[in-house]
């Protein structure tokens, strides 16, 4: 954040002026009681009206039969019908569907799971289950931030060590990954979302994703925990460009170092869709024989009616555009409400990204909970401040994750016009002292 | 197993007489070509198409809504639907829905993850991780055999002592339970299939609930896990009645002691069901805090689904009353083959259930796995000799479960035929000493 800004050269009788006149704006706000939330990446009716012709398909005529896996109406098929594999193949640009699984409709779960059972089994056959570590080689991540708080969450609840590693404009600071890595045999692991990463938009770079891709672990059952769930969720027509990372881990033959997640949840629906994880044929095969143990199968049927309707990467991509279409204004409320309030101001700096679910405000330092705090009081909901660091904690409390797509664009304008005052009031108090 | 039978009287000679005959008949089937399976539990193709109308409910009507829950299109809903939960809630009889999460389509799955939490977070908060448990103090469990060997995979996995306890006419020998839960304080779970018990088909006697439900565990983490897979699967109008373990188990100020676990993959679809877990309200809170780091909610759009579709507890024992249409012909089928083939032999016993998915036959101790390798050779396929043991150890190398559901009736008679020579060369051979 820049040091001059325009209350810089104000004194206290003029900050109190200042305050005084926020206050009146914030009482404004105040009387018209809001309910206005931009707190979770939930998509809209709109984009969820999108698939309702997936509820629709007759699996009738095709008798409900996928090609290997035969009737989707019975047991079996622990890795998923070949077709919904084949649609996650094309989608990361894998190989081949023995790198897929396809689960259920939660990658989070996946991600979870993975996690679980590196506790109790290992990473690999043989390998130590973290749970069996102690003291100073309990396994620790890393966790570049700000960041995705379920990622964070699952983390804290199995009580592995976060290390909180810089997110820069291209990616994590990958100096320091490198150094943390190649050290420390405890790190087990980073969380990535190498496009329009969460919260901040950006998307690696190709010298970040060759760094990451050719990084050389202490531990050699350190892995990239990858997750890609804005993949193709682009709100420009061409979008950023992404670095096949799975495809630079093989060239490093690295390609076990690394678990791709992603998921249906932003493309149909987000409590009904399908997910899959992307590895290598050795990591699939170990996942699959401890998630032989734990499910005879996922449901198939809802990975029939996917590939129906979304039939191949050219598909969800025209789908996509459907979604763009909806959500980009949505975008632009908040980037232009921010660009009308805050310009000039520099008092805070956000993202302006081309893809993805959110918006990264940063406030200045020690404002971030003040801020949502009174943007709550006057009905403005935003993700609990310090949400997207490790343990909860913004070490700059700064940090604001704006969530555009659920409320209308009428509701973003008027919400984002109140945030603004509420960034305002939340300094200028700390800049008084109050 | 009576002592004598229609070969104890017979000298060497006649035994191989007898053998002679048997493998000429064995020879016969073999020449047949045969490729019959009775291995899995999986409903059969007219079975599933009785829920296919499951699948063509325009949910546009109610707007994709649930009462509580609101659109089921998007995130949320940790703990299912109210309207799903209230589903399993009658058919359980549970007290309120807070006693039930509805999760995704598999209940095996949620064992194996209250199983995999135990193991890291202990089964309450505060309790002990059984993970953390060494030596002496390692987890274990009481496995009524013959059982289900998915519940025993589940353990072997996790390297949790499984304790064989023999399974009566009535359902657990309940003095050796009462027993060892009592005395030993790693003891933590005991396996049930209270009702139509896989792979016998018994119901457990209303004693055996009382008991069960009465059982004062040395270990404060000892709970009852119930696997109520065939709790509305009777083969006859009426069914067997099991006695609520739930109730009595609260009568008894007891009800923390106890999960059970349900799914509808019997009742509509194998692959693409619900499922769900009935605890005490405090487990059940327990369960969700954990289950909230896992994922943000389960698949609800196939929970309003099947709301819809089976609408209460009346309406799915109507749509079960359809399955036995279909699969009683099927269990007679084979329970008329062993009385046509066996009986009078007083080599074989098998079971004539009321309900559930298998039949249990046993044969001469030490012909299990011989008869099921005879059968396998000529394209009968069977369960593995032993699944039905921890371990896959059957100690008596006795127990055949038997699958009749999935097969056609003319199948199924052929099949049984083809078994019952196989079951008679096996023991034959056994007593010849081949």
């Amino acid at each position: 954040m820049p040091e001059s800004n325009i209350y810089s050269g104000l004194n206290q009788n003029q900050l109190l002026e200042e305050k005084k006149r926020l206050t009146e704006k914030y009482g404004e706000y105040k009387a018209k009681n809001l309910k206005l939330n931009m707190m979770r990446g939930n998509p809209c009716k709109e984009q969820l009206d999108l698939s309702n012709d997936l509820l629709k398909i007759d699996l009738g005529e095709i008798d409900y039969n996928a090609k290997e896996v035969g009737d989707c109406r019975n047991y079996g098929g622990l890795n998923g019908t070949s077709e919904a594999r084949e649609l996650f193949r094309e989608l990361i640009g894998a190989d081949n569907i023995n790198e897929i699984i396809v689960c259920g409709n939660s990658s989070l779960n996946i991600m979870h799971d993975s996690i679980m059972r590196s506790m109790i089994f290992g990473v690999y056959e043989g390998a130590t289950p973290w749970s069996k570590l102690e003291g100073d080689k309990k396994a620790k991540f890393l966790c570049p931030s700000p960041g995705y708080d379920r990622h964070f969450a699952i983390c804290e609840y199995l009580g592995i060590e976060m290390i909180n590693v810089k997110m820069n404009g291209d990616g994590p600071d990958m100096d320091e990954v490198e150094r943390l890595v190649g050290s420390d045999s405890s790190i087990k692991g980073i969380w990535c979302v190498p496009k329009y990463s969460n919260p901040t938009g950006i998307t690696y770079s190709d010298e970040v994703v060759k760094r990451l891709a050719n990084l050389s672990p202490a531990a050699d059952d350190f892995r990239i925990y990858c997750d890609n769930a804005y993949i193709i969720h682009d709100l420009t027509e061409n979008g950023d460009n992404l670095l096949d990372i799975f495809a630079e881990c093989k060239k490093n033959k690295k390609e076990d170092m690394i678990y791709i997640f992603m998921s249906s949840s932003k493309i149909t629906f987000a409590g009904g869709g399908i997910s899959a994880v992307c590895a290598s044929e050795k990591n699939i095969k170990y996942i699959s024989s401890k998630m032989f143990i734990q499910t005879i199968g996922n449901d198939k049927i809802n990975q029939l009616r996917h590939v129906l309707f979304l039939k191949d990467k050219a598909g969800i991509k025209a789908h996509m555009a459907k979604h763009r279409k909806i959500i980009k204004p949505k975008f632009d409320a908040v980037v232009n409400g921010f660009e009308k309030n805050l310009s000039g101001t520099n008092i805070a700096e956000w993202t302006n990204p081309n893809g993805g679910y959110f918006i990264s405000l940063s406030v200045p330092e020690n404002c971030a909970k003040k801020t949502i705090a009174l943007a709550a009081d006057i009905g403005v909901a935003l993700t609990p401040a310090g949400s997207t660091y490790p343990y909860k904690k913004d070490p700059y409390d700064s940090n604001i994750r704006i969530a555009p797509t659920f409320p209308s664009v009428g509701d973003l304008k008027l919400a984002v016009d109140a945030l603004c005052v509420c960034v305002k009031l939340a300094y200028v108090e700390r800049l008084i002292g109050a």
